[in-house]
């Protein structure tokens, strides 16, 4: 079988981690063609990774016949569109999380994905972590019995500016998105109902822009089992990103990753590494595995392993907390979708 | 000075633990009196611990004037009622919690350990905890910045029966109680509102008893700190107890204590210990070091290190725990005390 | 079975050790004599513990007969006269080590014990570690499979006084004479030989003195395991203590015992208690544990965990890593003892 | 400036795994040419990596003018040849360790390679491993203090056949190369003198095959240090691989790698990952960061990371051992070279 062609739409960071997962680590796969309205962005990332074709224009990979698979990697607003786009000209998409910010374009997108049968993978990535797959495996396999409590802790190293803050449609959807995605990953099911606190301890200006800088959301999960994420936009000490699955036969739970194993132990104490700096660090691995698997699903014809539900509801949730904290009351999954 | 002088009141598994304490480790103090309905009991303590008098009758200490303090062991219901005679009588005491389960109560005996002036400790035994302590005095001496997530781990190794479940008063008291002291301990204040989550996973026929056994409560804290409690009756792995404070300034979790440090590697993985068994095993330490803060608040005439506020707002909280259960909304703490 | 009575000679710091195991956690016995030349020691002794008689000529205790036992806790020179002096006198004796410096001495004690047949445990505390024990249970059980290469870490948070060195005989015998113990504990037989390097690392006066401050002795076991040993006087951490056993089916290792379990996240990294200061606080459980087990030998009639052979294997091995040093060469056991 | 053009001799493991890191991760570098005998070997090789020219004929890369710099990776008689034809042929040479079992010989190289002024780097991957290079980095920036005492484990997996065993050269120079020199890369220095203990205990037929498959050898370090390494062929739990480094101020000390960072709490206890499996998967980030730096000092005309002294004094670290087990005694380095 040839190589799979892929078009990617969007030269910023995300676009050049998949290119480069691609070129140095899929040999079953090839990048072909990348675009940006930035055209020198799309330029510098094709002559970087050796891709034949780039462009400003996104239908350029939407009309190319040589295209098998489409990455949409440009800003949120214009994925749904792309994805439509792509997917009604015959192309796989793999699309970057959130879809969409409005849970109509969402199902919309659904729809036609549904209509065409081609593979539509969300880039929900640390479902493809070493550290978090692992504990999923175990849910999975039964070592840990019963799913009953499920932990979840995401804090990054320094917060956004207020401006970004403001427009980046809040902490919920910016930034829990992926533990909403993290928290049903590891539960095996959907979501029924969320209580969200929050509040700005970390810049006060991010409260006057009207989010929250630190937040707990609890869950209750289809299944009976009760879950919780905490989230804060600044830990000094870097990311933090940890899980934890108690079930009736155990307990499953990761630590950060550090540069190195290395203790030191001095009259000062004993000192180990710090977490990994950020996502592109940390995270590095889960994208490479997330690529593989996706180009995998459409060589095999098999099922893709993050579907457009999972692009669906982790919206849903992160809708229904932010109802949640205005209206101080917990919120069933059901007020938002599918009620 | 002389040894302090002290009665027990209750021969049972406590009242033995705190005569052990202050017999082999606290040689400022020694044990005068024993007193339990269960005649025997008193009598094998005594034995045991060399206490030259015992008897059936609480009120045996409470008019013996060889008596200087008085450490009520007694079932709980009795609380209160010995706590307000031997502080009448001019005796320092030491009180098992909970104090009582009414709120009156309680501020009954907060009025009269005002009015007399004596001392009066409340056994939050996992205070003095030497791991719990530790991140405590981080957060104390500024270590931690501004406190921002207070997370707290409790998990019993084996369930009660349900018959113990249903006459406990429920999980937020019977259990839960020692983690709300154990938030407002480390977060320096109190609780202002209170989200209660909790079902039956574990047996279910805790649950037909009305009660639950597997919960999480979220905390917001008078300082605008958020905070999370999961509870459940039974951890396949042991005896699970873990704080976890984050501040601006960075983190400090602690983890189990095991009985050894040993890791063993074979071909079916490296494996460490588990955590120590119960409670007896894993707070000794903590109950012998709340005995000697006691003794020595009296000798010295300080301040107690945990005093009857404590007592207080941990059972307002369990109530505001059950009543946001049943009503399925966050409670503020002010509609249970003092609004 | 009435207790056992036991008397101490010596009331130093472990003399003040073993009184108060027995005291506080050993009901089975009870102190009733103590012996000191300093006598306001033993003295303090007898007040602190409620030991009824005490005096400055051990010989009080040896013609006590309502002394069972006798504990050695007096300088080294004068371990094997009082060991000798109280069996003699048909005592039990427990005798800190090193039995004695010559190796003529501890056959002579060795020859007296096995005629009067009375119990006499050596005091190699470390044995009866919680964290050591636990390696060697698993060597003893099996799940390491055969013994291959065993490793040993001791090294004290502060060096001598070059003036102390001197005089102790030196490093190996000293400092390590734990060590040549644990080895032979863990691998479950005799040592046939040892290579020793040593040198002044630590302080150039204790060099000067004739002795080592660093010092890496390996060994071959009887059983054809390796094995090495690495000591020093001052770590900057304080005191190590590491024990790991390899054999065929896998490893067992130990880590040093903190204060507490709490790890504190900073920006400046992540850190972790340092090791319990020095043996007092590293060891204490294991010095309760030795002597609850010495007293039941004698009240089961069983024989000793710990016996003369011990005290006498691990002066010989001191002596070969002396000439080893010494001589620049590998040293043959026999060429020391029983060639 | 041009990417640096790099020939390939050997297509086995090794030179695929350095060609992975060139073509994938070093843009300044590409691989133009590779040979080896089994011309099939180098025609795949080629094809994986898109490397335009392969042949039979290492000749080939030596005579080829567009031959910046040669892999020498070929079977270890053929080290020596090979590099002193690249470096008389005017190109740099990277070479995989043993340089050569004869010291005349690798001195040979030494000599060309001074006389030619051409980069010449030794393949001592771990050097570059994240874990033993950041305990280095504590020994050079003075973190620890001076450097009293290392310890280094080295243990594989799996044994090799005893016909291998027989053919390697022994475990001294086949398996321990490595650690003496990490343990001269750690102490900053030379080793002076060794003594070896040795001995066949996890497979018989090594022994009667003349080899050793479980060893300790201990080091005297020019600066004054003491040192010990410990080997064995077959590690039940996986690939050990880990160092310790105590100095005046301190220690470091590193532990494996494992594949996550889960830690499972069961009934049965509570398990980590085992080590990575071998060295291919636990040393990879260290062979691309060997190559990485390789290239590096080309570029920017510096000196390499690991020259030829490094390669010289582990073969006669290598040597001395085999001799001190032989001669049961320690050995002087200078009794092998440089006397």
């Amino acid at each position: 079988m040839d190589k799979l062609r892929i078009g990617i739409v969007g030269a910023g960071r995300i676009g050049n981690v998949h290119a480069e997962s691609i070129t140095y680590h899929i040999p079953e796969a090839e990048v072909v063609m990348v675009t940006d309205p930035y055209e020198e962005g799309a330029r510098k990332l094709a002559e970087r990774f050796g891709v034949p074709k780039y462009s400003k224009d996104y239908m350029d990979i939407i009309n190319n016949k040589d295209v098998d698979a489409v990455l949409v990697c440009s800003p949120t607003p214009t994925h749904a569109e792309i994805t439509i786009a792509a997917l009604k000209a015959g192309k796989h998409v793999f699309c970057e999380k959130p879809v969409h910010t409005s849970i109509e374009c969402i199902k919309e997108v659904q729809k036609v994905a549904e209509e065409t049968g081609l593979k539509l993978q969300i880039g929900f990535n640390r479902r493809f972590d070493h550290n978090h797959s692992h504990v999923q495996r175990l849910v999975q396999d039964g070592t840990l019995g019963n799913v009953e409590l499920i932990k979840i802790t995401s804090r990054d190293p320094e917060p956004p500016s207020p401006e970004y803050a403001a427009s980046s449609g809040g902490l919920y959807i910016d930034m829990m998105i992926h533990d909403f995605d993290m928290a049903m990953f590891l539960a095996g099911c959907d979501v029924t109902e969320v209580y969200a606190m929050g509040t700005s301890l970390v810049d006060k200006r991010i409260g006057e822009a009207g989010d929250v800088d630190t937040a707990i959301v609890t869950l209750t999960f289809a299944n009976g089992a009760l879950g919780v994420i905490d989230n804060s936009r600044r830990a000094a000490y870097g990311y933090d990103q940890r899980v934890e699955v108690f079930g009736s036969l155990g307990m499953a739970a990761d630590e950060n990753d550090g540069d190195s194993t290395v203790r030191v132990s001095t009259a000062a104490g004993v000192v180990s590494d710090k977490p990994q700096f950020f996502f592109l660090e940390r995270y590095m691995q889960s994208f490479t595995e997330e690529m593989r698997q996706f180009i995998k699903a459409i060589r095999e014809d098999t099922e893709v392993p993050v579907g457009i539900h999972a692009g669906l509801m982790s919206v849903v949730l992160a809708k229904a907390a932010k109802k949640s904290l205005d209206e101080h009351r917990p919120v069933k999954v059901s007020e938002i979708y599918g009620g």
